[in-house]
């Protein structure tokens, strides 16, 4: 396989597109965000990475609280509109139905089928464009269609899907079991 | 929506199931990982997370490099089999085609479409369950055949998704472009 040198490119696949949420000013807003991975299990740590001019920033900063919500597929629009508009420029408290968690000052979307309410515990900076925020997650909020035998099922989820060069997409077939399909595998 | 609090648990959709490499004594290891994300875009930085007790560990220390592999979802299998055997009970160095870029001692795989080298920047340790090691993307390789118009194509290379559920996906249909699809968008 010819392989071609593309320069020093993130390209990682796939990505989430996840709404951040944070109060800002007393306020509900919310950005989206590819930049978002989970960091350790126990205890169960998230980061996202936030542009350092983002209206956001301070308001994460300022409550020491943050939330992860996951939208579905049938709010790619709205999900592209929260990413590409600033609330330096609009008013992003009333696009969704907002509601608080233990943490009291996380907001979150009612109409994303998961929602992570985060305590900020470290913030790194990298001296780039970016600042990260790692959030411990201390309340995990689904619908309850969304559940299965009690367990959140990726399928009814529905999680929209981001890749690099610039779509959006939903997920297609599910191919097999992680953690077992390669049990029987015999390398060579 | 009836929203159910399922406990502080990491339910970020979709996930990558990317295959991480190193030296370690002095030869190629793979581990698959889908704590893994892109921190920043200048630098490029991206992160793995690491349980702490694993093989490949001490190889990214020693040699102060890694490699982010994307897998493509005819690969779900190895994948999985990279994930659920350790480098402590097989030799996983000739199981794929190793190539070394720039860094020389991060070996990557031929066989996937998308390969990342990078130097560890930054070792993070919360004293929980995971190690997160973060590089800086030095240079990123891509399967010639996956370019469209000189660019990565997110279909071509067809990575394999993860879900917390524990499943291997395939790319489903492309729902909008990104940055763009909003722009129209009229709130309320």
């Amino acid at each position: 396989m010819a392989k071609v040198q593309y320069g020093n490119r993130h390209l990682l696949y796939p990505q989430p597109a996840v709404i951040a949420g944070a109060n800002v000013n007393g306020k509900p807003n919310y950005l989206t965000i590819a930049w978002c991975g989970i960091m350790q299990a126990t205890p169960p740590l998230i980061y996202i990475s936030v542009r350092r001019e983002r209206y956001t920033l301070p308001g994460i900063e300022e409550n020491g609280t943050f939330s992860v919500n996951v939208p579905s597929t049938d709010q790619a629009t709205v999900t592209d509109y929260i990413g590409i508009r600033s609330g330096k420029n609009i008013d992003k408290s009333e696009i969704f139905t907002n509601f608080y968690g233990e943490l009291e000052t996380a907001p979150m979307i009612e109409e994303c089928p998961v929602n992570m309410e985060c305590r900020l515990v470290k913030t790194i900076d990298f001296e780039g464009t970016h600042i990260i925020f790692v959030g411990e997650i201390v309340q995990t909020h689904v619908n309850e269609e969304c559940l299965v035998d009690g367990h959140p099922d990726g399928a009814k989820i529905d999680a929209l899907i981001f890749t690099t060069d610039g779509y959006y997409w939903k997920l297609g077939e599910r191919l097999a079991q992680a953690h077992n399909v390669g049990q029987d595998y015999k390398p060579g």
